[in-house]
This record gives C-alpha cells, sequence and structure tokens, in this order.
C-alpha cells in the first residue's frame, strides 16, 4: 500500500542566522563552507519533515555566491521539497542576507540538494510522493524533473572516475 | 519626527533547528541554556528587523520548559515584536518540538523577552512603535502591556538588592 | 528509607569564562543566550553535585541583565541548592564580571532555576533535603519558599495555555 | 610587470579530521554540509597560499557524496590550485575516509571550488598563474579549462534568474 | 615605582565543567586536547586576575593524564599564580573528576604553565609579585623555582633547534 | 603470533587551519589551549593510523610556543609515530604557522605525545612496532628512546603525589 502524497506546504521549512565574527574570515568575508553547512541544515529540515524519518544528503548542486554577506546580517533559508524520484527527493533552497542597517533583504544564491530517507537499520526508505498544489509548487515540480536529467547525465559524464 | 509604526508582519521570524548529540546531556535531555540560547537568537533576529539596527538583550520572563526535546528532533522557534514601550520592545517567543518519527509537532514553551536598540557608540535608541494588524497581534499588544505592569512590579521588588 | 540532608556546601559550584568575540553580536555585546547558557551549565552541575544523577533544568525564573560585559571580561558565575521541594530543587545562581582592565568585579544578575533529578530510564527520582548551615544558607533556603509560592502562582495563572 | 607563475605544490594541501558525534545525524549519517565546509576550508587555504592573501569563495561545483561516513572515521581532504583565469581560480579537492577499525582509505568525493583573492579594501586581485610540472598538474589544468566552459555556460542560462 | 605584592588569593580560578559526547572520541574517552584547553583557559584567568592585562601562554609543562575520565563526568580545574618570574608567571593547576554517579572526585592530573601579561601594543608588561600567605602558597612559591630551573635548563638543551 | 612492523610513512598526518577571531583573546594572540587542540587532533589521527584502532593520550610533553600566530595565519601541523615502547607509542608533532601576507612559514613548536590504543572494551591492545625507513625515522626513533627515559625519570620523580 502506498502512503498518500504529501502537499508541499508539509515540508516547509525556515531558518534565520545572525552572521557573527566566528562565521567570516580574518578580512570579513563569509565562509563558503559555513553557508553550505546553513543550507544543507536546513535543506534536511525539509527532508525530515517530507519523509517522517531520519534522511541523509547524496548531493548538493553547484552553489553560486552571488553576492557578499556582511558582518551582522541576517541570513533568511527558505526550503521545500520540490519532488519526490523513486527514492530520492530534491529539496530546492533560497537564500536571503539582510543587511544589519539595511532597509531591504537581498537575494544571496539558490541550491537544490538531494536526499534518501533511511530506516533505523540505515537503509533507504520509500518516500511518499509530492502534491503540488500551488502555480509556483508546480513551476518547482516540472523544472525538478529537468534538473533531475542534467543531474544523471551529469553522473553519467563522471561515471568511470 | 516621527517614525511610522511598523506591521508586526515585518518581524516574524522562524528558526528551524536538529537536535543532535551536542545539545544533550549524557541521558539524553536538551539542556535548558541550550533551549535558551535558540530562543534569544530568534527573538534578537525579530527584535532587529523591527528595529533595523543593532540590539540587546534586557530580560528574560521566566521560562517553563512543558516538554523534553528527544534527539533528533526538530525544533521550530517563531517570534514576533508584540510592542514597543518607549526605548525597549517586547519579543514574544513559542517553541514546537517535531519528534524524529511523529507525526505531530508538540508544544515546548513560550517566551517573552525585552530588548533595547542601540546605535554604532552603543547609546540605546528611539524605536517605530508596533501596528498590530491581525486580532492575535492585537490580542498579543494588550497583554504584553499587562506582563510589562509585572515585569516593572518584579523589578520594583527585586530593587534593594 | 531517606537519605540523609546533605549541607549547601556539597553542591557549591564556580565557573569562569573569558567573553570572547564568538560570545558577542557585530556591535560587541554579549548575547543574552548566551550569559543563560552559562547560568543553566553551573546550575546544572551544582545540582548533579547534589543529587549525585543526571538532572534536567524544567524552569528558569525572569533573568534581568543589569550591566552589559565587554570583550575580554572575566564572567564568574556561583551556584549552589538553596532548597529542595519534594522532586525538584532550587538552584540559586549569581553572576560577576571583571572587565578586562578593570580592578573590580561588577554584579551583572542574579538567576534561580529549577531542576529535577532522573534516574537512567528517565523517571524523575527522590532528592536528599537541603541542611542549611550558615545564615546566608538559612536565608536562602527561606526565600526560595516564598520564590516557589510565586512560581506555582504563576504557573496556575498560565495554566489555561 | 606580472607576478611569475607559481608551481603546483606551494598550494598542496592537506586535513585531516576524525568523525566525531557532535558531527553526525541521531542516526549516525555525517551530514552533508559538514563535509562541504571542511572541503571549503582546505580548499581556501590551498588559495591563499596561492595567492598570498585572503580569498572568498565564488562557487562550489556540485558534490556528490558516493559513501557513507561512519563516525571514528578519519577524513583526509586533499586540495590544489589547479588553473587561474584571469581574476579567478579553480581549486581541485578530493576527500578519502579511513574507517575506524579498517585497513583502507575508501574515496568519498571530488570538488572543483572557484574563489577569488582579494586585498585589504575588499577589491578582487591578480592573481599569479599556474605552472602545472606534472602530468597530472598538466592534465588537472587542461580538465579545469573545460569545467570553466561548462561553469560559463551553466550561468549563462541560470542568467535570468 | 613598583606595585604591590599581590596575595595569592586574588588570583584564584575554579572553572566546572560537564564532560558531553562533543569531548569524547567515538569509543568514549575524553580527548587530550580538550583537557589541555579546559586547563589552558582557567590559567588564563588566573594569570588575568593577578596581572589586570591581557596574557599569553609562553609554554604548558608536561601533562600526564592518571585517570580516564567518562561522560557526565563534571570536571573541577582551580588555578593559581604560584611565582613572578621577571617578566613571566607560573600557574599551577589541579583537575579532578566526579563521575556521573559517583561519590568522590578523583585526581586527574596536574598542571603548571607560563604566562607574560601584554599591553595594548602586544609588548611585555611588568607584573607585581606574588605574596604567598598560606603554607601551601608558600610551599608551591618554592617549587615554582625549582620548576624554573628544570624549564631553563630544558630549554637550554632544546636551543640549538 | 606478531603484527609486522610498520613503516613510519604510514602514520604520517597533515592538517591545516586558518587561524580565526575565534580561536583569539580579545587583544588578538592565539590560545595556548587552541594550539595543544590542534597538535592533540593531529597526533591522535597519526596514533590511530598506526594502530587501525581507537586511541588515548597518556601524555603530552611541555611545549614551548617560541613564536605568536597571528589572524589569518595558516597553520600546518605535522605528525607521525616516532616509536612504540610496549603499549604505548610516541607521536612527534611540529607546527608551523604562515603569516596572511607572508612568503615563508615560521617555526612556531615541536610536541612529542604519548598514546595507547584500546579495544572496544576500552583494553589497552598490543601495537605493531615502527619501521623507521629514512635516515630522518631512524634519528627520530633513536631520540624518542632518550625522551622515554627522561620521561620515566620525570615520573618516578613526580610518583609520590
Amino acid at each position: 500500500m502506498e502512503t498518500p502524497a504529501r502537499p508541499v506546504f508539509l515540508s516547509r521549512t525556515e531558518s534565520s542566522e545572525i552572521i557573527l565574527q566566528s562565521d567570516l574570515n580574518h578580512l570579513g568575508h563569509l565562509f563558503g563552507g559555513r553557508l553550505a553547512s546553513i543550507i544543507d541544515k536546513t535543506a534536511a529540515i525539509s527532508a525530515i519533515k517530507h519523509a517522517h524519518s531520519a534522511v541523509v544528503t547524496v548531493s548538493i548542486d553547484s552553489l553560486i555566491f552571488r553576492r557578499p554577506v556582511r558582518l551582522g546580517s541576517i541570513l533568511t533559508v527558505k526550503a521545500s521539497v520540490n519532488r519526490v524520484f523513486n527514492k530520492s527527493m530534491e529539496v530546492g533552497v533560497s537564500v536571503y542576507s539582510l543587511p544589519p542597517d539595511g532597509p531591504e533583504a537581498e537575494y544571496v544564491c539558490n541550491a537544490y540538494l538531494t536526499f534518501v530517507a533511511l530506516d533505523a537499520q540505515g537503509k533507504t526508505r520509500e518516500l511518499p510522493t509530492v502534491l503540488p498544489e500551488t502555480m509556483e509548487d508546480k513551476r518547482r515540480f516540472a523544472q525538478a524533473g529537468i534538473r533531475r536529467e542534467n543531474r544523471l547525465a551529469l553522473q553519467a559524464q563522471l561515471g568511470k572516475k
């Protein structure tokens, strides 16, 4: 018996962080790895909400940091599950930064991560499918299919490694 | 000239955390201080969004942890500015916990914190007032006034210290 | 058979910390949540010394931070168990800060926390009572009773939540 | 006047980490974001050695984690600068994991990151070119050119965003 | 003009820590480096209390860990300045561990560290001498002289390095 | 039956770190304890590579920090197992620091640590001996014998404690 499809809003997750000295290099630039780490945490929470079980990151699509993030900025990270493929799911993430004294949050980057769900023995589990409800949900559902094609092509290309 | 009142939704903040081994004591209970720290971080972000400047915590009202939080749970912390009093503002916080395998998030605690905003010289700044729009906003606005009375009474009582 | 009452000095605990950049926001103010976290850690150690078992924080009374704490300051946190009530105990904490170049430690805040002790199954355990020996011990023992009355009243008032 | 080309070995960097409880989720799987963070740190050190100045991560190519990493494993991360393109440089990273009781390190993933170097005012700086000396250096130099073509194509494709 | 000698009790410092999962390797043993780090922090606080200025560690005498420290143990670290030699001071540290369920704290190790005090320009400063008051203070003062002889001999022996 | 001797290169370990604000005191000096912690981590990884099992630090020989380490410096720590004595092994460590804008890495300190290997029950295990191959390996093997004599003499001297 299949579990019923779950609407996107059930996996919607938001995380906010203040950028501190300990997140920055000695000239005051946010570490790319620190941002990747916040992105992965928020995406994992979204995946857990969809799967109701532990998850593990299988891949992180390429990250392009489009804007520097300054000390004291507030980072807002939003994630939701875009689509399920057999036993894996794509989580989409968007990151915005509000400067410490600025009026407007600025776009920093998008990210797409793939997760599998695991049972207590560490084996991959079946996943409920995603029910896209809004226009935006449906656009992301469709684009997730295209990105998956690209990912499979990329892995085939790297496969001899 | 006064800055215009700012609607509550502009300070609305959400933060999500996965509870890890490093957040727990050796028998697996979340440290109260770790929870207080997550609450303060989220409340501070909400206060910064309202004030557009750095803030500092003046007080944390009493915290009562109503439910244990288990390893692997997802903690969701929501905060918004309830009301401004002269140069201080009350931020209200609610905390929910989703068990790692459970269907339903459970109520953990509420918290009320007071912040002041500071300028670059560390002096307290004027704050824009809060514009409560929804029924819920207005209920919180009213209750914040009662809590402030209690806080002032409590401080007067402790004042000889 | 009851365990014998334990004198206050057996739970007396002191903890010292240097305030670093990573404890501060971007304008150099100690996070309230960081201070709450140090207070909870020291109080928990005091409660463990009294109970000889794992403990969990049930509540933290309201915290009022009376003085800013600067970078490089040395924070001294002192805790001891004031009194036992059935299966819970109140720990009293006082916090002082020595500025990096200053001659005198300054008062920062007091705190009162309630803990229960747990056995390996996570069930609450009986606690030995406290034996207040000095005048100061006895004053705190008496005041803990008053605070408990207030806490019960506060919880009753919030109980419909 | 141009700075002379710098041989690859000058940027060669190795980093070793033991995987601890605090790096894992509650079922014992290494966080993808933790691994991304170690990769970025090691790659940044390699870029700093080449540039003799502060650097900032511009992009991280897609990461595919090919093998789970267990508690107690030793992670070895190797990085070197593959090639310089005008004001950016590609750093190649490979990650291996030695299980706590195992005889053989296992391949975990490759990564390619792009960095720019910054001066004290935060402006991008000219970079010395890379002098590939060994067969392996030359192979990576050539492949870095292909990856750069792909990256530019990918960014053009995402450019309307 | 010389600053007056300062009694030992003014530098007396105590620090307490609970040993958590994140302090242990994957088989549950406290990292030696974690213990060294707690020892150095407590000793530095003691040195700052004596010198009323920033300090920097010059050396740590050999550390011999005489007893394993278990998860959930409470570590108590006590430090005080034993003696001043021109511009450096010796801080003595003793470490005890209370097992999570045990009645008695156990001796873990002693440590002796040497610090210099620095002014805001990072230059070494004159130090007030130590006034040993109790029998124990005087015994430590005398033994610090012997350890200093040994240290100078050891450094002379290693000097060609 | 004895396990065959293992060549030194199998335990060779390198670790690189960037020195950040969170590693420094408020006047910008690296904490001695932070350095000791990095040294112990790298030495433990080297010991694990030699022993193929969990290890625990028994002692750290005296550390003399010969040069201050500045913000933004890159610390390179190299370790290898010098010699095995019955059930313990000596690991030698050397630490170099590359200033953020400087051309040359500078010598910071040497360190010698002693580890034992443990089985899953926490009992000490037999160790394979070390096979020194190069001239340098052999020099370190011989000097490890001398340091061991000194260590035993030192412990005998401290033994009454």
